[in-house]
């Protein structure tokens, strides 16, 4: 068994109404950040797992995003998965 | 003046205790995971920008979550630019 690191990133699907990234985007403007022409906002999840192979690895990635982390409903979600790096503990 | 797409992922830094991220690993355990070995959080922002070059782009990007997106004190960030996808509309 090996550890990866599986990358998995969660956003709204674009037809769905994200009223946190606009909210964030009239923030960046009244920074002063003129050429903002839209924010998305997403969630971001690093999950450790131990299997036999990075295909394992991606496949229970997989599974983890239609089980719990995501809501296929209004969400898509997006996997990658590495070698976990060893600096990070 | 092009149209850049700025991935931007802020997670906590590794020190940082992150209750989220662990009360999903146990989430994850109760569903049957047993081969995952740890669970961070994090959040992402999906920013597209209106600047005159991709290196233009990545600097505002970079400003923008020193000013906004994150907290410096207990989150890092990592901001990718692309040419915005056509598709994403």
């Amino acid at each position: 068994m090996s550890r990866f690191l599986a990358s998995i990133a969660v956003t709204l699907k674009p037809t769905v109404n994200d009223p946190e990234g606009l909210t964030i985007a009239s923030a960046l403007h009244n920074l002063g950040f003129a050429g903002v022409a839209g924010v998305r906002s997403g969630k971001l999840f690093e999950v450790a797992i131990e299997a036999a192979s990075a295909d394992e690895a991606q496949s229970l990635a997989e599974d983890m995003c239609t089980r719990l982390l995501a809501n296929p409903v209004i969400e898509r979600y997006h996997c990658e998965v590495g070698e976990e790096d060893p600096e990070e503990g």
